[in-house]
């Protein structure tokens, strides 16, 4: 019996309606397997917490949360009530740096019974290694003067080691893959950073001879996101780069509400954390029309970090099965409401 | 009669190819018009420049630009030959700097008898104004330590005076479209610079009652750029977003090749430069099958800039006009060369 004990913080918004979803499928499986066992613990660390507590967790919140096997996350922000980049940096980026969670993972392809804003759609396949830990995303920076005089400075720091762990990463996947590896790079623009990524990058694949590469500024990039897809099997990227073009790349598959996202913990001392591309969508919440596939696709993703592969390819077929034969939320084209689509496939589970 | 000294600068690859058809289409106005003058004085700076004269351009180069009263820019870069981070720094970021051209215009919209990716492209009709001297962009910042404890630091420096700038042109320009400005963001993530740049957002709409405003993270912004481009009107982004977005908008059109944009200088003190969104492509230079029409929607723009609004639109309806009725390049699904469309719209402005 292989027991894993989970931690499911359902964030804000929408992330309270699907994270629910997400743990009844988790249970299906659990009751069918019989080799699986699930304990989940539940924690209400959101804005509404903040709001009572003042701050997004408690001190001790990162110490509590290091001894889980996984976290399962929702969404977080509300930016009605508290400015994001508090809730942000507060939660969501607080645990992905201190947990050590370098990359995070992002799949996008083809979906069945989906109708993607892409006239040839057909059969792309690709998944982004986006840098987790650094990069864009930085408290390092600040601003002096106010008023007109006022300039502000954010500061992008890239290591070595943050860049290369996760270019070594893309090429380890894309052994497991299709053996191609394209790099999101802006090296004409961006004059420190960027010419640095092409070196690493450079000196990485020449570990890799058996792989095929490419690099591509960032903008092309994304536009071949929307031109042709097909081209791209693992994309390494930095942190915002990583960010857009995960974006798209739910965009391009019909719906940003079903794609999946791991934020992976490469060292093994900590717990990774599966939350999906989505956020929390204070506009429709509250309504039951959440779409639980992003959230479904990404309990997959633990369970393939589980080493349940097999399961976890049983899975998604069962997911794209449903949404093939119209089991949807209105997102997608579909009148089924959040919970209805949970079900549904909860019952398909159970006719394995 | 109204006459202008225009710098061309065709630069590398396809530039080399493209620039002169649109100065045949601008001779071509200028006949037919009478009341116009466009003098061209041709520069051959470039990466084939600097290998001959380890420079992009001649140390006077700037101040020889300044007494023309436009730039037509081909595109920079030959990565094979010189880094891309030289060749842009050393030209094209350069003139955009030190001319002061702050901001850089570039629509994107429906285009007839061009193929969108898009399964519904119809109507849509955007434009980026993009911050164009500051922000992302910047050659503050640097390196330490080599191999493995190498540190890269990459600053992004936003000012209030660009910000603001950018800002209030592009509530300017709503007006005179369909009121209507979307910011691009991401001060979820990007802790000192964007949630500055939300603050200057608000700020400068308190002054524009009348336009309608909303702001997106850049990722949520980019992913609308391919599910719903028809909601957007004006979109205001920093210099990296603008460049981003403009690449997703020239994909949605059908071809990034046909993409426009203007440098434009604000203070009256430098002329404006334009140069379409598409790089030198040095895959496809020598073929003569490069798309001409970024280059010539791109003189459309200096048109615009000269005040001869009309004259402008007349010219891009024809170029509309002729790609519906098949004359194309191969990119965009047609057979004729770069030089057979530029004659072909030439003939029919011939024929007004
Ligand atoms: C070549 C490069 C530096 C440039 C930019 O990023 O500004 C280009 O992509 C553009 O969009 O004009
Ligand atoms: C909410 C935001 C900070 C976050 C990010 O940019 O990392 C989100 O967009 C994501 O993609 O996970």
């Amino acid at each position: 019996m292989k027991k894993f004990e989970i931690a499911a913080i359902p964030g804000d918004g929408i992330g309270k309606e699907v994270v629910p979803v997400s743990l009844h499928v988790l249970n299906t499986i659990e009751e069918l397997h019989g080799g699986l066992k699930f304990d989940f613990k539940e924690f209400p660390w959101s804005c509404d917490y903040y709001l009572e507590h003042g701050k997004m967790m408690p001190e001790d919140g990162l110490e509590t949360l290091k001894s889980f096997d996984a976290i399962i996350l929702g969404a977080i922000g509300n930016p009605e009530l508290v400015p994001d980049h508090v809730s942000l940096w507060g939660l969501l980026i607080k645990i992905r740096r201190e947990l050590e969670q370098s990359i995070n993972i992002r799949p996008a392809k083809f979906f069945k019974g989906l109708q993607s804003p892409l006239v040839n759609p057909k059969d792309f396949d690709l998944i982004v290694v986006r840098e987790n830990s650094e990069g864009e995303y930085s408290e390092v920076g600040g601003r002096i003067h106010r008023g007109e005089d006022e300039v502000v400075i954010q500061n992008a720091v890239f290591t070595r080691k943050g860049t290369e762990r996760a270019m070594r990463y893309a090429f380890e996947l894309a052994k497991k893959r299709r053996g191609h590896v394209a790099s999101a790079t802006k090296s004409n623009g961006i004059i420190h950073s960027m010419p640095f990524w092409d070196e690493v990058f450079n000196d990485v694949r020449a570990d890799y001879p058996d792989i095929q590469t490419a690099s591509y500024h960032i903008d092309a990039l994304a536009a071949f996101f929307v031109s042709r897809p097909q081209i791209f099997d693992v994309i390494v990227a930095s942190n915002l780069f990583g960010d857009i073009l995960t974006d798209v790349g739910g965009a391009i598959m019909g719906s940003i509400g079903i794609a999946p996202a791991a934020n992976i913990n490469l060292n093994g001392k900590y717990p990774s954390m599966f939350e999906p591309v989505h956020g929390s969508a204070p506009d429709i919440f509250g309504k039951g029309i959440a779409n639980p596939i992003g959230q479904i696709w990404t309990a997959k993703m633990m369970l393939d970090h589980f080493g349940e592969i097999e399961l976890g390819r049983k899975l998604l077929d069962v997911v794209e099965d449903a949404t093939n034969d119209g089991f949807k939320t209105p997102d997608i084209g579909g009148k089924a409401s959040t919970i209805e689509v949970g079900d549904e496939i909860c019952r398909r589970l159970k006719r394995l």
